[in-house]
């Protein structure tokens, strides 16, 4: 079922992203070729399939619903090339591509980063929705991307232990902070522009936490243990680097341990969606059991 | 008149931007520590008093100004901040001080950039004032700010132009997008919150062309007239990496012309709101005849 709507879902998502970005005719035709190279280059469209499948549950419109989860996806990829940078974590391959600074160059990559983040605030200024939804969204969007227990903090907080001994708690923190907060922020954006009740919005928050970090514990693992073919990007850089992971810190079985009961914790916190929450229920299975 | 403004308001600015970042302690402390040195290292504050300064035309309450006035200084300063990096600018002193990279490190300084802007929009998703009025706020300042005829745009098409020749529709068409688009849009937005007139929103913005355009014509003359210590800033580097500037292009008695000539449009502009618009008149002035 989960690939299925994935399946279904993703091209849909390309769709949208396409018409939602500035043609790439549109001066200046570099930034916008730089922009929609990264964008388009693929990727699991999590963080969108996380909004629409968060939004299908309480019943949300199509037309609200993509251009929020269009927002996430390009907040994401500004960090992926962002992230990508050689003063950062200096990657040549993402997404199976060359990164963005490899196929253009450092300032183009910067300021690309630069304008999908801006493009995205935009999107959902202007989408069709009640004005009181899209300061929400806005919101979640900007304290889920942000420096606050957001994914600047992980990111920074990851930059600085590099090569240095830490303790879980710190760990953990980063993993929350760089990759749970989005996707956190992604299902409850998607329960607002579906009108979901606050006691469901704290369901998907709830959810998203546990989602959110198992995600990113299985992240770890896969750095370890897969391919760069089914990565899509260099494997074993985190080790190599000194980063901070699970795997590092527990080792790869007690990391996978704990990234499945993170995702039965979640799955238990939406109990009180009953049936409703199926579609959910399988996709925290589908974060933790990936294979890329 | 205008110099008692500033200096009334430009320490009310700071005291708004010091509540409106979170506290230097906050976790990460690295990352808050480096948008606060870039943001609360002085500069002109113009782009706040622009806010100010159109809102108070239309009776704007200050707990709204101020708000969106911080924003718009928050995003100028992440523009800052990235455009110095060793891959753009690649300069070494900013309002006096070394800038961020220099300080810090480039990835921190990468980080405080964007941590900056996705701040500014969670300002004005969060500042008290009815949501349509949000909503409208952050599409300017995402527009102004963005990469079709905004910031970024101006940015790229000034790198790209580097070392080459220029003809006058492009130069106007960088310095328009640069730093025209994002002061136009401070001007408007202080009229948004202000609840000003849709045909008083249409005079800040033709107000706000001119006076962007005028602003950076004066910006150019000043790097090469100027001292290092007038401007906080290494003068002569434009020059020196061949950028498109209008001294360059006209010479520096006929961009001063120019810049005159769009400061006295702007005014005209103005001519329906009267008395009232005396302190957008000495704006205008202002902006070209400044020495720093």
């Amino acid at each position: 079922m989960i690939e299925a709507y994935f399946a279904e879902k993703v091209p849909e998502v390309n769709r949208w992203l396409d018409q939602l970005m500035p043609p790439v005719t549109t001066p200046p035709p570099r930034i916008h070729e730089a922009m929609r190279y990264s964008l388009m280059a693929g990727g699991k469209r999590l963080r969108p399939i996380l909004v629409l499948a968060a939004g299908e549950v309480f019943g949300g419109a199509p037309e609200r619903l993509y251009p929020v989860a269009c927002a996430f996806e390009m907040v994401h990829t500004y960090s992926l090339i962002h992230d990508d940078l050689p003063a950062m974590d200096n990657d040549d391959l993402r997404r199976g591509m060359p990164t963005c600074h490899k196929q253009f160059d450092e300032a183009t990559a910067i300021l690309a980063g630069d304008g999908l983040m801006t493009h995205a605030f935009r999107i959902l200024a202007e989408m069709d929705a009640p004005a009181e939804q899209k300061v929400r969204v806005i919101r979640e969007l900007a304290v889920g991307s942000g420096t606050v227990e957001g994914m600047i903090a992980g990111q920074i907080v990851d930059l600085e232990a590099e090569g240095k001994p830490i303790d879980a708690g710190r760990l953990a923190f980063i993993h929350r902070a760089k990759t749970g907060a989005l996707i956190r922020g992604a299902l409850v954006c998607g329960g607002i522009v579906a009108d979901a009740a606050e006691s469901d919005l704290a369901l998907l928050s709830a959810y998203g936490d546990r989602v959110g970090l198992a995600f990113q514990i299985a992240d770890d693992i896969l750095d370890e243990t897969a391919t760069a073919e089914q990565l899509g990007k260099t494997p074993g850089k985190d080790a190599a680097a000194g980063k901070a992971t699970y795997p590092a810190l527990y080792g790869l079985e007690a990391s996978r341990k704990q990234a499945e009961a993170l995702a039965e914790e979640a799955i238990e916190v939406l109990a009180p969606l009953g049936q409703r929450a199926q579609l959910l229920i399988e996709m925290a299975r589908f974060v933790v059991n990936r294979t890329s």
